[in-house]
């Protein structure tokens, strides 16, 4: 039983899971672990890690289009430094400020490598689910892919690290997340990579999904560390990391979230039919991605 | 630096950090980080693993007087084992269900040893913070000390451990702590220990405390392995991590509370001026208790 497997079963049997965040009342709650070998590439601030690992919770907020109002994080080293200690909580606090929520603290531990959970919060009445997609529909994502991917190649080639760290620490898309609430039909972030974000979508929704190629917003930083268009397209696809929001919009609706979102919305293709399956330019788009908890090879 | 420094300047910068949940409008929260080489002693089942990592994060919710509604945790294993992951999911969901909040899922992850993050929240308009004693008023303590302190003892004697399993899994004060937000002027939690849990909040209210010793009620169960009435007062007052709460009362307050409190209600001492210190028996009481975080020597 992997970690999917894992959660499926966790949903079948809490009717508050299998989202990108719990709803609790009009909260919204979620959290998220992150450690030194398998999210925090040499080369990365502690800075970035913690700007990036509170804005991975902020990011789940997002998706469920609520208000993020709070984060908590436990910050878990080998050794204690407060030089480090204290990078990583501006950086946390930074990236709270960035969506205008608070970083209200958190806890201490010691541990076998560095390791950090956050947790955030937030508030709506009205929150946005996996599970309301319908056929005819069209499916967007906000933002460019592929800037987690980029960024890791430059740390596993130690170049260009200030760039890669800036790569690193993306902007939660809460306030969009907000917008898109009034319109989206289902939504949720690219964190596991787009191509397996959309066969949970469509999973979630009982749909399938038609995705146009040409169409999928790479970002132009993948450009810069991929060679061939295979690559690009992979790593703008299945990398994942990239805390975007997929989601899937009416036809009529479209004009006026694209006009009122406040970052980038791009249709890259439609729901179908569930018996079409996850496809993009005819064929099979296959369910792989980035499975967290994985070490990365 | 140490825990409790590095705290006090996360205290410093952040105006929510400090106490033992944060406050976000009527929201509190708070997060927490266990794992098996500090909290976990070898016969801990993982379901009072799950009990207790959550109800940890619950006693804060208690001590704030808020009304605990839902808690989420990180499970992170060497390896993954369904069997162990939902004897943990159960003893969480059941300790969330005993005082009346929901368990609503979380994160897996994959770490060099087992390691829990949890977090809970809760809802109140009126927090109880630890900075609000006065001299003149009293200092209670729910339940009995030392169930902590005697259920390590069993496990490191390898005798006895379904009895302590059973002491370990202790039942968050969160009743107590709703009834006692009409009359405390401040609260904490004793997951510190009795002692640091006194200096702590004497050090947020600016005021003293005079303990009576023969007044603190110390759990049978201390009796059962300790030997001299030395050992029974250090693993009632210093070991720690009993989740009772410890809070101050005025004293015309105080035959109300005992009569309206679900749980025992007992009063140890007095607040007392500042320039007094922290005394049981008219000697100092030592500012000595569990630092998280450390390792059990």
């Amino acid at each position: 039983m992997d970690e999917r497997e894992a959660l499926s079963r966790i949903a079948a049997s809490l009717p508050d899971a299998g989202d990108d965040a719990a709803v609790v009342g009009s909260t919204v709650i979620t959290t998220d672990m992150l450690h030194d070998r398998t999210d925090f590439p040499a080369g990365t601030t502690r800075y970035t890690a913690g700007w990036r690992a509170v804005g991975a919770s902020l990011s789940d907020v997002a998706a469920m289009g609520a208000d993020a109002t709070a984060a908590v994080a436990v910050y878990a080293d080998v050794e204690f430094d407060p030089a480090t200690f204290e990078a990583f909580i501006d950086g946390a606090v930074d990236v709270c400020e960035s969506v205008g929520a608070r970083y209200v603290g958190g806890d201490l531990d010691q541990h076998t490598e560095f390791t950090t959970a956050t947790t955030a919060i937030g508030e709506t009445d009205a929150p946005v689910r996996r599970s309301g997609a319908r056929p005819g529909e069209t499916v967007c994502v906000t933002g460019t892919l592929g800037r987690s991917a980029a960024a890791l190649e430059l740390f596993e080639a130690e170049e260009r690290l200030e760039r890669a760290n800036e790569l690193f620490r993306f902007p939660p898309r809460v306030e969009a997340g907000r917008t898109l609430t009034a319109h989206a039909t289902a939504m949720m972030d690219s964190s596991d990579g787009l191509a397996r974000s959309l066969h949970q979508l469509a999973a979630a929704s009982d749909v399938g999904v038609e995705i146009d190629r040409p169409a999928v917003p790479i970002d132009p930083a993948v450009d810069d560390v991929t060679d061939t268009p295979e690559d690009r397209w992979r790593a703008g696809t299945r990398f994942g990391e990239d805390f975007e929001l997929v989601c899937t919009i009416p036809e009529t609706a479209l004009e006026t979230a694209i006009d009122r979102c406040p970052v980038d919305l791009t249709r890259i293709g439609s729901v179908v039919p569930a018996d079409r399956g996850v496809s993009v330019d005819g064929d099979p788009l296959p369910d792989r991605g980035y499975t967290h908890g994985d070490e990365r090879a």
